[in-house]
């Protein structure tokens, strides 16, 4: 059985860098200990190496089937829903009174790394499902929660939402279905949707869609957008599924690169004008609601590129150590025996950048998730603010940079394979696909850039900015008081320093020049910016490495082998090497505010 | 229809930027014309529009098929391959006499370029016919010619390289098939060959092997190495094919993410003992002869990979010209219409990095193909030992960078359709996938990085590498001339400097030091050295395209579109402005001889 996730790893993050136990303390979580924490973590690497594993690859091979009637898929992927629901995990956030464990964000994300990393398509249909839920839980009338959210947390129903729209896609102010008040409160819904992950499938009873759609009358643009529940099937007050349909067709399944156990589905609504929805809150507001959802939503989609990114790691490792081929350059000698790969240069290069950018894009949404838990449960006022602002600003970061790099190291792990990471022999071709997904979904990252430069950066006085900078600046402090790593301090500090000067100039140029111009290469920004942050976190988990490792010399040995703690340092020493002069660089060239891009005519290519 | 290539863009490498027309005054191609090379090339576009790009993405969903006793495959495939060898491509650069067209690399590159963009996996097949039939046609004795060269010319027989084992890779020296001499000359041939591209199928009367293996005695090691002709099934001196088979064995077809229309297989040679082979040349060069045929190869893999990068920039051009959505970051009116996704920045910036990544790939890889008509066909004795030896000095670069950011671009490509381009409604998720091979066949990217650095830099005491020098020298000097273009020659001017302190530097720790330490980043150095050439093939047509503008200023108009023109100058700058400052950040840490990668530990992972 492959290691799903290594479980020092995992470990180190969660308790050493983030002191998940500090957790325990807070009233929320009172009634939770550290071992119950990792009982958790245990029973997802258990359900996920059983019963979603087992499936990954027979998933992508077989993709659903829609015969105009329903969507056949195979049949571990409900066997999977259903473990999935037993043991908890639909509700695992959710408060006790919803059914739900009440675990902090964290604990959460570590065990969904487990369920990401063995089959990210078929934890699409639960994941989404909480997703779901989150937004009925937070805005919905107890009613609603009643009839949809009680049975989603039970794993009776499934969720989605429906967003997009097919002429529309991210700019989801221009949406066109459209909402008609009907006398009893409810609303018809008319519109079509496209991309809704989860769309139609048979795991359920019924499937709750969430969805936007415009008020007849509202305003235009954003600030009429209202958001919906819309069941597949009509449901009574006593959350019965009825036999008849609520008027949302399945007009087609898209047919997709990777991903391909998760339907995504072209979704009418009303074509008959009888499909009813019910609002969520306030109309208008609809928008809003989905955008405090989105912060998790994002981090899930930056979890799982950084998770597939890191299983692609692990698989090319095991191969490195076992394949043997070739020399070490100075050797010519025929009669000598060949190396295992993982002696070659390049090899153990191609093999430490994908540690760097794996391991440090989980470090980068585990620390998110905390942050989450520190926004929602931290007992002082002012750590619950600065949580929220940091996790504003850090939300595009979040999803962008592991989405971007965890399919990097993808590509770097079939190189490491060559021609047998090509074919579909070893797993890594479909993390390939399947990851290329996650620059795309939950907002493209060129949107996540637009977020960044263009809001997050500035929003409450740029408190977020301002609370980064400190914290960074705190594990400097740390790491200068540590000489081994003094220099990598230094590297961080200069590369936190070129970021202010650069954002202090992005300011002015907004302001002086306007957006397009100053916006143009946001993109760029957001790498650099990103790459610092994750920078940061190596060089937060060197400093804990360096403790441990000292406290070895010491005598207490501790959980970690002292290889695993050299990895960790050595994985911070490449990064800062290697990564930070090629940020450097970029931010230098990003302060030229250069326009070559901007200019360029449709007609000139 | 789709464009396979734009017209002007081809037009302007192969006669603005590499002046084909020239050749028509040497010898060689004395009997033919610039007019001809057109034809040839308009030929073969209309043959890559009807009969290979109709397929293309039906071959990928319908791979070939294994019964256990022959392979099928749609028709379309030998449709296309017989119209291929009907209009003569197949010979196309072999001798008349040969019953070839004798046509220059470069205008058969370009050629090429159409099959390329329209269908590479069907493609593969003629490809790799004609590529072996080069090795007999330099190594092989008349009798030999006669029975296996002129069928394959002729469209009869298809052609393979059978190189690589399974155990071995690219490490050949230490490969295991074996050639036992018989009484009549002939070799009894045993071994196992994998990743065999076209190894099987039913598309020719007879597939003749270029086989490397060991004569019985051998010395160790690459020296000990020999190349044979072994075919499929056995052949009279008529060229008459029997029925009965050479025991060479199908053991299966391997499947693969990508180029899926072409077989790859796992042939076994001699199960039992009766697989006949012919030496070609002299035992024990087997290699020599392999590898003066490679330098080709490599730039058939580059350029295949240039012009699929290329592909994948048309379709997202065209797509980001019809596709409307969101508003200038400057306009919040939700009332104004959606604009083109081109006028937005970040979408102009991906199509930008793809135009420069792809159309500086092909003409990397066409300035190759003209230094292959050099080296063969010069009058100057000096030009052709110049052109051969910046050749060889150029070959991992030509095979490496296309492969390296050709893949980029249509990671790109995908990005700026977004949901759409993930799904097989679009070409791009196919060209994203068959593209990852380029990296990894024909020597992996990494080993290509290694030839650069321990080999091809230092032979024939680094001539390659002045006449390089010279010839960027002469260009940055004519750039200089031209105002508009000053600040890019300088820029160039700088990494060359940079590239030229870094290699002496690489000599003294190579000698010092040792290759351990010395070639550790090769591939850093590698991607540097690549970045520079084709940013100096990017000011050569910045050069061109200025000249042609100001003569369209003083009245005459010549056949290229002043937006055009405009377009190429406009990527030369987005290149310089933001390729470059990336390669000189690069070169500074390659300069340092980081040993972070070397030092790594196999347990530290």
């Amino acid at each position: 059985m492959k290691t799903l996730i290594d479980r020092q790893t995992l470990q180190f993050l969660v308790h050493d860098l983030l002191e998940v136990e500090s957790l325990c303390e807070r009233p929320a979580f009172v009634d939770h200990s550290p071992e119950i924490f990792q009982s958790v973590i245990d029973t997802a690497e258990t359900i996920a190496t059983k019963y979603f594993a087992d499936h990954n690859a027979k998933a992508d091979q077989n993709e659903p089937v829609f015969d105009g009637k329903k969507v056949t898929m195979i049949p571990e992927v409900k066997i999977a829903y259903e473990h999935y629901a037993d043991a908890g995990f639909l509700g695992a956030t959710f408060s006790a009174e919803l059914g739900g464990m009440a675990l902090p964000k964290l604990v959460n994300s570590a065990a969904q790394s487990y369920f990401l990393s063995a089959n990210p398509s078929t934890v699409a249909y639960p994941f989404l499902t909480s997703a779901a839920a989150g937004v009925i839980e937070k805005f919905g009338s107890q009613e609603q929660k009643d009839r949809f959210l009680r049975p989603m947390l039970a794993g009776r129903y499934t969720g989605t939402m429906a967003l997009t729209e097919p002429d529309v896609g991210s700019s989801l102010g221009d949406l066109r279905t459209s909402a008609t008040p009907a006398k009893d409160g409810t609303y018809l819904i008319k519109g079509h949707k496209m991309y809704i992950s989860g769309g139609d499938h048979e795991l359920s009873e019924n499937i709750v869609h969430l969805v936007l759609a415009r008020i007849k009358g509202a305003p235009k643009g954003v600030k009429g957008i209202s958001l919906f529940i819309v069941p597949k099937k009509p449901i009574s007050e006593e959350a019965e599924v009825s036999l008849t349909d609520n008027d949302v067709v399945l007009a087609g399944l898209l047919h997709k690169m990777g991903y391909r156990g998760t339907t995504s589905t072209v979704l009418n609504f009303g074509e008959n004008d009888r499909c009813v929805g019910y609002l969520l809150g306030e109309a208008n507001h609809g928008l809003s609601y989905m955008f405090q959802m989105m912060n998790e939503a994002r981090i899930g989609v930056g979890l799982g590129a950084a998770v597939m990114g890191y299983r692609g790691f692990l698989e090319s490792l095991d191969y490195a150590k076992q394949r043997t081929q070739g020399r070490l350059p100075s050797n010519r000698n025929p009669d000598s025996p060949p190396v295992a790969i993982i002696q070659h240069a390049d090899v153990k290069k191609m093999l430490l950048q994908q540690k760097c950018y794996s391991e440090g894009a989980l470090a980068l949404c585990l620390y998110a998730s905390k942050l989450v838990d520190d926004l929602e449960t931290h007992e002082d006022d002012k750590q619950r603010e600065s949580a929220s602002e940091l996790l504003d600003l850090l939300t595009p970061i979040v999803k962008a940079w592991p989405s971007h790099y965890g399919p990097r190291a993808n590509d770097l792990a079939i190189q490491v394979l060559a021609g047998a990471g090509y074919t579909k022999d070893y797993p890594l071709e479909q993390l390939y696909r399947d990851n290329r997904l996650n620059p795309i979904h939950e907002g493209t990252n060129g949107i996540q850039a637009l977020d960044l430069t263009g809001r997050k950066l500035w929003q409450k006085g740029s408190q977020g900015l301002k609370e980064l900078a400190m914290r960074v600046q705190a594990t400097i402090d740390e790491a200068k008081a540590c000489k081994p790593l003094a220099a990598n301090a230094n590297a961080v500090a200069g590369v936190l320093k070129d970021l202010q000067q650069t954002t202090f100039q992005l300011a002015s140029v907004l302001q002086q020049k306007g957006p397009e111009l100053a916006l143009a290469n946001a993109s760029e920004y957001l790498d650099s910016f990103g790459g610092l942050v994750v920078g940061w976190l190596w060089l937060a988990q060197a400093v804990k490495a360096q403790a441990l490792l000292d406290e070895r010399k010491n005598g207490t040995m501790g959980q970690y082998s002292e290889a695993f703690l050299q990895g960790k340092i050595q994985a911070c020493n490449f990064y800062m090497n290697t990564e930070l002069p090629r940020l450097a660089a970029q931010l230098t060239h990003f302060n030229t505010f250069d326009d070559t891009a901007l200019a360029m005519q449709e007609a000139w290519f």
